[in-house]
């Protein structure tokens, strides 16, 4: 047996000196990076621990994009679990990285046993030697400023001092300035690296947004009633709905394909098989004689038009997003100059769309397979061509009917050349490949908050997003989807409206609703989960003065939802929420705190949310609160400010409330000062 | 930009064609390997889907040490979880590679199209068309056996008569030799290949064993009254208690340290601090003039004797397992001539174990990093030293106390040399250190059984160890040990005893026991959960045919129980674990399955276990049995034989069982035939 050198194993080998394990964030053991957008607080935690009873020293070392160094002293998680524990604040763009650092924390250890045993009188000329070792070796390490060397060297002769009791020599050494020295620069052991993390630092909008969708045909279309033609709206008119749309506080506006429509099997209203001529057909029906996926619809505009409209929006703070639907209709150009883009099928001709025995023949799929090389270049090419216009969002439809490798590819290459471009996967389908899309690349996700209507449902989702999968998945809550129109809001007028976009402001960092909600549209085609008379197949211009004149429009509860996320950060966070105990099945509490040091008014902010998720009845009960997670003492009072009415309550832990979803059925608390 | 090359893409990028993820078995994500043991039925599982809505076949490719390479097809686990569950029973020792293959099912999606769409009279001639193409393609793909060659090309032509109507030559591509053959040899496309996994397969042994523990120096120990001396038990008189271990079926014998006792800071009787001239001392204070760890007490025998002693033990089937207590006692030789593997304090002398203001001074810990190279392979040295004896399997005494990765690196140096050499960690400590000690290589672990005594405990206890650690983590259930002694066991007398021994001989595949149990001994030495007079300080020779003789002894039950076991091999399995709900906190229900293709005999095997844990009532309750994990049909009324007292019953979902624990604790059934 050759002798292996023990030295350089313990370097190289899989357990450090120190083990560290269970290292977060992370993404399964570090295939892919973990995700965070900037101004969001990231927890961190390893599980940490060490043989016998000396002291445990854990430090966070994140390398910024920059190349700013920061260390983090971590803190025990819940006792028996070794979970080390800290957060930060992240704040540049790029790539970070980290390590964790544990150390057998010398002081400490010494501290413990000195003074349980100079308290009883044992070994107390020993402790004193010890600690007189402790010091002097501190002194003279490498690394340590001069100044606590010196602290040490002094407190090395003190400690040497036969004079003094042995408990006088130790209150020096433990004096509030010895306290400061050994926690900003510990006297170290055992000093112990993880592996190399890597977190993805995303731009602010990748994770935190309010997104507005319209359909640009209709904002400003015009239905003769003589000659019984419509007018398209185009990017002029619909310019003139995008102030409303900013003075509701949204910040990124949405729109379906913009590209010439197919004209083969287009589909009339309510999704009928026969369109009539004046029908405009479903702009996911992407490509005619006008051009493909790289061309604007002619009815909309030109290219120039577009450029205005993004620049209108752009001036008012509006993002454009488009939506990158990779199909076609049997009128696209790909269909002639590139079949081996989609399947052909035994019988020479195009396969369309199925379901078996369901036909969708308005579309054909797009198949990856058959020349990878060319489809894959041909869409980066669209999407280069999108961003040339100044588009750096895309809501991606239906990404899951796609392999989820083209899209780990394209966001990859899209990103490579121009990182603030962000992807949204609308995938409706089951976790695991709405997870490994979130994985593949996507910035944020589509979800099933559309289906989670009861206090249990709603708790138990949001405890995975923000608990299990924020590291690879963001979620965007969507109240509304011209696809969606759940029994919740058909039935629950417009108590149903606010209470979900109250929870969906409040709850996620991103949340989105499509025109029509502010007017509580909720009439559904019988039997179906969705609009009557989809705007998907029709015009659909809106009379908005008309409604916020006789009272019909909630747009100003909707502005003020955000308004408040826009003046506080807590809300805006993704992986800070806290649920409260209340006594009622139907009232759901929850609250998100961020502390001062992690926002950029240095103020900490804390925001309780209770809410009536039924719409249909006054509720009461009392809500018990877990104060500690609202960073408040043990038996405290303190003001809430209903951000919503502006009402002044005093609360403590157990607090009755009343919520009538005919008048208010959510409360958005800021909590205030102890009374 | 430059263009990649898309298909070199596809093959390195980190998602697959068809994504993999969630791989099982898998420790931190390959940074372990994964355990298991020959024998053992190991679930596989994997996270595999695709898009759209075609079918998907996954496999396992699993290849054992010598090479052999085994397909198993997987199948979906829950609706919704995208999981795809197989299992295999490893029988080779060494290492096992595996990795998931996904593909496109292309028959399978075919035969589902095919089949809606003529029921319904559309697309015939073209699904006619596609499944020619289809058993074409099949027919010419590269490793296609001729048979199944012959029969596509054969159905190619059928499916093209077109004499016949559709629905006719559907159901001759349906038929049973058709379904047979595309099974065995898929027609396959996107073929996709996760990255390799590997298990480590070790001996039986390592997982499953009956072990029971004696001290050697009690056995034979003879007290003179007349002179007030004592004369220890040896090698030679422990030998003659061999038979009787084997007679009651343990095939593992694990002593405290045999080696020389310190004299100095002795312990005498219950842990006091003075030891009489006739006080032998703790086994775990090791090392005296005598000599250290490759040592054997001067009283237990010479080398010659311990080598007879382990050839008497060998013939009966019984393996030795001693102890591996790294520390030593004042007296120790490392003392003198190796200080630098202790800790020396500032005053100069020599650390003892501590916990202050507790001192052991006994006790000296070892320091393992003064002089890693030095200690680290005096312990190699030690341990091979025993291994030259015939010793196989070393039980390790607090290796929690020492660094984790000095026993990654001692074990994996010793199972390179020698693969079958076992270590049992005593570790009692918290989570995050015992299942770190399973992925450093301990081949099986203490645990907290001792401590588990209410149906809820075993419950969620057993779940942990079957389901969520078993991949590094091995259990060893002891009932008792000369530490501790339960409130459980001190006032629960022979029916806590039984319920003990019976739960922890079927629910874990390796059980343990120490000398005494069989008589119920349950004296606490008041205050504390320990034995009174414990044999850690004193010879205790123990009067067994007295006690056979005035049935003070459960022998006879523990016999039964290992019988039991030897016969079962459901019993001897760990992830195979399932629970029923009983109406009674009390009664805790589980049974273990195998199926026939896993076991030597190819006979399923079904074991129920009905334990009545409240050791002071009687307990009547109804046993609601899932019977679907018993193997049995929905509806079934089957018989069950008590293994225990060989009573048979007729049983079916829903059974009566009245449970005295004064007579018969526990039912632990075979599943027999339906009646």
């Amino acid at each position: 047996m050759s002798k292996t050198n023990v030295i350089s194993y313990l370097n190289d080998q899989p357990f450090g000196r120190l083990p560290i394990l269970g290292v977060s964030p992370s993404v399964e053991g570090g295939r892919w990076p973990a995700k965070a957008v900037v101004g969001e607080v990231v927890p961190f935690a390893a599980t940490v621990f060490r043989e016998g009873h000396d002291s445990l020293g854990v430090e966070l070392l994140l390398t910024a994009p920059s190349g700013k160094q920061s260390v983090y002293r971590m803190t025990p998680g819940d006792p028996g679990t070794d979970r080390w524990l800290t957060s930060a604040w992240l704040q540049e763009k790029g790539q970070y990285r980290f390590q964790i650092r544990a150390f057998g924390d010398d002081y400490d250890t010494w501290h413990h046993n000195a003074t349980v045993k100079i308290a009883v009188g044992i070994d107390e000329d020993l402790m004193m030697l010890e600690g007189i070792a402790l010091f002097n070796r501190g002194a003279t390490e490498k690394g340590r400023s001069a100044q606590s060397a010196k602290l040490f060297l002094t407190l090395a002769e003190e400690l040497a001092n036969q004079k003094r009791p042995a408990k006088d020599r130790l209150a020096i050494a433990e004096a509030d300035v010895v306290l400061k020295a050994v926690a900003a620069e510990p006297i170290r052991s055992l000093i112990t690296l993880s592996d190399e993390w890597v977190i993805d630092c995303e731009r602010e909008r990748a994770g935190v947004g309010a997104w507005y969708e319209f359909f640009p045909r209709s904002e400003g279309a015009v239905f003769d009633a003589k000659t019984k033609t419509w007018k398209s709206g185009n990017f002029k008119t619909a310019a003139l709905r995008l102030p409303a749309v900013k003075a509701m506080g949204f910040n990124i506006l949405y729109m379906p394909p913009i590209h010439p429509i197919g004209v083969a099997y287009r589909k009339g209203p309510n999704n009928t098989l026969q369109a009539g001529p004046q029908d405009p057909g479903s702009p996911w029906a992407i490509g005619s004689a006008d051009g493909g996926h790289d061309k604007i619809h002619p009815d909309l505009g030109t290219e120039a038009d577009f450029k205005a409209f993004v620049k209108t929006a752009t001036d008012l703070g509006i993002e454009i997003a488009l939506d990158l639907a990779l199909q076609a209709s049997p009128d696209h150009p790909w269909v002639k100059s590139h079949p081996e883009w989609f399947t052909t099928r035994a019988d020479g001709t195009i396969a369309y769309a199925e379901n078996p025995p369901k036909k969708y023949q308005d579309i054909y799929p797009i198949n990856f397979d058959n020349d990878p090389q060319g489809i894959y270049f041909e869409v980066l090419r669209v999407v280069n061509h999108w961003i040339s216009f100044g588009v750096k969002i895309f809501r991606v439809d239906n990404p899951h009917t796609k392999p989820v490798a083209f899209w780990e590819w394209l966001i990859a290459e899209v990103n490579r050349e121009f990182g603030d471009v962000v992807f949204l996967a609308e995938a409706f389908t089951r976790p695991a490949m709405m997870h490994a899309l979130g994985k593949a690349g996507f910035q944020q996700s589509y979800t099933y908050y559309t289906w989670r209507n009861t206090k249990h449902e709603l708790e138990t989702y949001l405890t995975e997003l923000s608990q299990h999968t924020a590291d690879f998945f963001r979620p965007n809550f969507w109240v509304s989807t011209p696809d969606i129109l759940t029994q919740y809001l058909q039935f629950g007028g417009p108590a149903a409206h606010k209470i979900r976009a109250a929870i969906a402001a409040t709850a996620s960092p991103s949340w989105g609703m499509y025109a029509g909600y502010e007017l509580c549209e909720s009439v559904a085609r019988p039997g179906a989960e969705e609009h009557i008379d989809s705007e998907k197949y029709e015009y659909r211009p809106r009379d908005w003065a008309a409604a916020e004149k006789s009272g019909r429009s909630i747009a100003g509860y909707i502005t003020k939802l955000n308004q408040i996320r826009a003046a506080h950060p807590a809300i805006r966070q993704l992986r800070n929420i806290d649920f409260h105990h209340t006594d009622d099945s139907a009232i759901l509490a929850y609250s998100k705190r961020i502390a001062a040091e992690h926002t950029v008014a240095n103020q900490e902010d804390v925001i309780l949310v209770v809410a009536n998720v039924d719409p249909h009845a006054v509720r009461e009960t009392t809500v018990h609160l877990d104060l500690a997670k609202l960073g408040l003492p043990y038996g405290s009072s303190f003001e809430v400010t209903d951000l919503i009415t502006n009402q002044v309550f005093t609360w403590s832990s157990d607090n009755y409330v009343r919520l009538d979803a005919f008048l208010e059925p959510v409360h958005i608390f800021k909590i205030g000062k102890l009374v």
